[in-house]
C-alpha cells in the first residue's frame, strides 16, 4: 500500500536509584526504537548502561530523550531556560547517552524531547531551536522526532535536519491534529485493534480521525519514515504495540529502526 | 638534562550556575593540561561548553576531571558506592565531557579522579578498579593520572593501561611520598622560586625533599613523562605555575600536553 | 504478662516525584509509628504532606527518618560528611518535616535514621554524636530509635535523652545481637505467625533465637517501651505486622504511639 | 515627619557547599531584616544555620527566601509548577528555616519570595496564591514582603494577611512603579546620597521619581511599615545601606526589624 515505513518508539529506562521501572523487555520487544532518558528528567547511569545494553541486545534504536533538568518534576514542567544553555543542557544528555550506546555497542541513532520540552518545541522557537542547535553542533545526521507542521519540526527543516513525523498509536487527536488532552475521557486509544488500524490510516493516508468525526492531517506527503509512539504507561501498552506492528505488516509496511537504512 | 617531558595541569571550570570561578584565564595560560569538573562535584553544562572551547582555544589538553556524585560536598567526601556503580557514573561524566571537547574542536585526552575518589582510589581496590574499568570500556588508550605506586597506579598498569605520575608542585610530602596533611603548617609549598626548584629536582631525580628532610620517591625510574599538578586555590598559583615551567624550560626539559606526541 | 509497651513502625513516605510508592494505607492501618522520609533519600514536598496526613488522621506518630543527602543511593551508601554538616543536615530534614507535620495538625514525636545512617551510627561516634546533638538543639524530649547497646544507643543515653531499644520483626539475628545481612538465606522472618511468635518472646524475655540458635539480648531489662520495626519492603509485611499486633495484644502487651502517654 | 516605620532587608546566606558567598557580616550590620535562602535556590544546612546565628547576635530579622526548587539556575527561571506542589516547596522551605532560627535564638518573622517566583507572583494568581497558602498553613501572622498592588500583594490582603509594601533603594522604576530592567543603562542607582534621597521620598509620599521624571506610586497610603530592599550583589551596597539608613534617621524615620512592634 505504501513505500513508507515506520518506526515504532517508546520511552524507556525511566526509573531513578531504588525507583526502579517495570519488566520493560516485554515492551522493547515489540519496538524499533528506544527513547531512553539521559538523567535530567530521569535516568541514573546504571540504568543509561542497562537499558542500553538491552537495546543494543535487542537490534532496537537508541534515542536520546532529553528534558529540562527536573528529576522532581519528571521534565513535566515547562522551566523558562534561556536559549544558550537549553542548547548545552542538551549536548551534555547527548553526549553521556552516547557513551554508554557506544559502550554497549551502539550508538545513539536520533533525537527526542521528553515532556515539557517535547510540548513547549512545538510552539516556542528559542526552545525549539535549543534542540536544533545541540544536533547541529553534535551530529547534523541525527534526526529529531517531532510533530509536524509543529515550530521545531519547520526549525529543524530549515535547518536542514532530518525530521521524522512523530504520531501516536495511543493518543486521540483534535481537528488541528493537535493530542487531546489527558484529561478529556476519549484521550487513550485503549483498544489495541482500534489502535493498530489507526496506525494503518496514518501511514496510508497521512491523516487520522479525529475526535469530533473530522480528519487531522499528522504526516507530511513525502514523508519516507514515519515515528510511532507508544507510551510505555499506557495500560497494555505492549498489546497495542503488538497488534499495531502485526497490522502494518499484513498491509505491507516495513518496520524499520531509526537511522537504519530503508528496506521497505 | 632528562629525556623526561613534563604536563602541568590544574583543575578548572569548578563552579555551577551563579558559583562562578575567578578568572580562570591566567591559570590556563600557564597550564598544558586542564581537569574539567563534568558534573557531578561541579560544573555544569554551560561551564563545560565555556571551559572546553577556552582550554581548545589555548591548545591546553583536555581532561575528564571525575568525582563521586556530590555538588553540595564538592566531591571531597567518600561516598560508599557500589563499583558496578561508581565505574557507570564515570563513564557518564566523561562521556558528557566528550561531547563538549568535540565541538569545542578538541578531544578528552586523560582521566584524573577528583577530591575524595582521588585520594579514596589510591587505595581501594574496588574504586580504583572503577576508574580503570571505566576507562577500558571508552578508550583504552586514555591515561590516568595519579600518584606513583598507589592502588590505583598499580591496577592501571596491570590492566595495561597508560599511567602518568603525578607530582604536586606546590605541596609537601612526606617520608612515604604521601601528600603532608593541609592541616600541618608545612602542607604548601607557597614560595614559587622553591616551588620550581622542587619541580627541577622530581624531574632530574623522581625523589623529592620531604618534610623531615629525607627524601620520597615520587616518580618512577622509566617514567617518560610527569604530570605536574597545581592546585587552582593554592595563593599565587599563577606565579608558581610560571616560574616552574620557566625554571623547566631553563633546565631543558619540554612541556607537553597530555596525549600530544612526544617533542623533547 | 509484661508491664512494656510496644510502638511497631515502619518506613513510609519513600517516593520521589512521579516515583511513587505503593499504596501504603495498609500497612499505615497496622503500625503506630510512621518513620517518614524528610527528602534527603526520598520523600518530596508532596509526599511529605500527604504521608503526614494520612499519619495524622490515623492516630500513627510521625518520625523523622533523617538520612545522609543522596537520592540517587536512597541514604544507602555511607557518606564521610564531617559531623557538624551531619548535624545541621539532620537540623534541615527535622525542621521540614516539622512544619508538615503541623499543618496536619501533629507533631514530630521520634527522630529515627535511614539506611546507612542507621547503620554507621550503631558504630560511628561522629555520626551517632550528630544525631544527638540535632535532638539536643531542636527538642531533648524526643526519642531516639536506635539498636540497643549500640554507640548510638550509648551517646544517645549518656547525653540524657531518651532512646528506644529498636526490634525487627521481620529479620533474623546474629548471637550478638546484630542482624543477619540480607545476602543470607535465613535473613528474612517472613512466616507471620514465626514472626508474632519471635515478637512476643523479645517483650516478655528482652532475648530472641538467634540463627545459631543461641539467644541475643535485643532490649534492656528496664526498657519500658520497646519500638519493633517491620520493613514496609518485607514481602507480606501487612499480614506480618497484623497477626504479630493480633498476638502481642492477646498477651497484653500494649501496643502505643511513641511519645504518647504510657497505658499499660 | 512621618510616622512610617522601615525595615531594611537584603538577601543573604545564598552560597552553596563550598561556593560561598563574600564577607556578609558588613551588610548584616546595617540592615534590619534578613532573607535567608532556604536550600532551594541557595543556602545549603550549613550556611542556614551560620547565617541564623549571624542575624540572631545582630538582632536582626529572619526572613524566610523561598523560591522555585532551580539550584543550577539560583531560582532565577520560571518553573510552571502546579500550585498544590508550590505550596508544599514554600511550606517545606519555611519548615527547615525555622529550625535553624529557634536553634540561633530567633524565629523566621516573614517570607519573601526570590528571583523567577518573586516577579511572577506579582502577576500569576496561582503562585501568588500558593505563597498566601503556605504563609496561612504554617502562620498567618507572618507578613509577606511584596510590591505594592501586584497579585500577590492583592491575594494576600484579600487573605487577611499581613503585607510590606516593599520598595528597592537601589533601582529605578518605571512610570507604571514597575523595576526598570536591568538590561537598561539606569537600572540601578549606585550613587549612595541619591538612593538615600530617594528612600526618604518614598517613605515622605509613597511616590518615587521615575526615569521618564514621572512619579510612581510605590507605597499605599495607608501602610504603616515600608520593607526597603538593597541587593547584596550591587556595587557599594554596604555604603548605600548606611547613608540611607542615617538619612532616614536624620529625618525622623524608625528603623525597625519585621515583626517587632512598631516604636516610631
Amino acid at each position: 500500500m505504501s513505500t513508507r515505513t515506520v518506526s515504532i518508539n517508546t520511552d524507556i529506562g525511566e526509573g531513578f536509584g531504588v525507583w526502579g521501572v517495570g519488566d520493560e523487555a516485554p515492551l522493547m520487544g515489540q519496538v524499533t526504537a528506544a527513547n531512553i532518558a539521559c538523567g535530567f528528567h530521569a535516568g541514573d547511569p546504571d540504568i543509561l548502561r542497562r537499558t542500553c545494553e538491552m537495546a543494543s541486545a535487542r537490534g532496537v534504536s537508541v534515542g536520546a530523550q532529553v528534558s529540562y533538568r527536573d528529576l522532581v518534576g519528571f521534565g513535566r514542567r515547562f522551566i523558562d531556560v534561556p536559549t544558550p544553555t537549553l542548547v548545552n543542557d542538551i549536548v551534555y544528555q547527548i553526549g553521556a547517552l552516547q557513551a554508554f550506546a557506544r559502550i554497549a555497542g551502539t550508538e545513539v541513532s536520533y533525537v527526542k524531547a521528553h515532556g515539557a520540552l517535547y510540548n513547549t518545541a512545538a510552539r516556542h522557537h528559542g526552545h525549539a531551536r535549543a534542540i536544533v542547535e545541540a544536533i547541529e553542533l553534535l551530529d547534523p545526521e541525527l534526526p529529531v522526532l517531532c510533530q509536524y507542521d509543529t515550530v521545531l519540526w519547520n526549525i529543524a527543516l530549515d535547518a536542514g535536519l532530518r525530521a521524522h513525523a512523530e504520531v501516536f498509536i495511543d493518543r486521540s487527536y483534535t481537528d488541528d491534529a493537535l493530542l487531546v488532552p489527558r484529561s478529556h475521557p476519549e484521550a487513550l486509544v485503549l483498544d489495541p485493534s482500534a489502535a493498530a488500524k489507526r496506525a494503518v490510516q496514518m501511514v496510508a493516508t497521512g491523516v487520522v480521525d479525529s475526535v469530533c468525526n473530522q480528519s487531522a492531517t499528522v504526516v507530511p506527503e513525502d514523508a519516507e519514515t514515519i515515528a510511532m509512539c507508544i507510551h510505555s504507561d499506557t495500560p497494555g501498552a505492549v498489546d497495542i504495540a503488538r497488534q499495531t506492528r502485526s497490522l502494518l505488516e499484513q498491509n505491507g509496511v516495513a518496520l524499520v529502526r531509526i537511522g537504519a537504512p530503508r528496506h521497505g
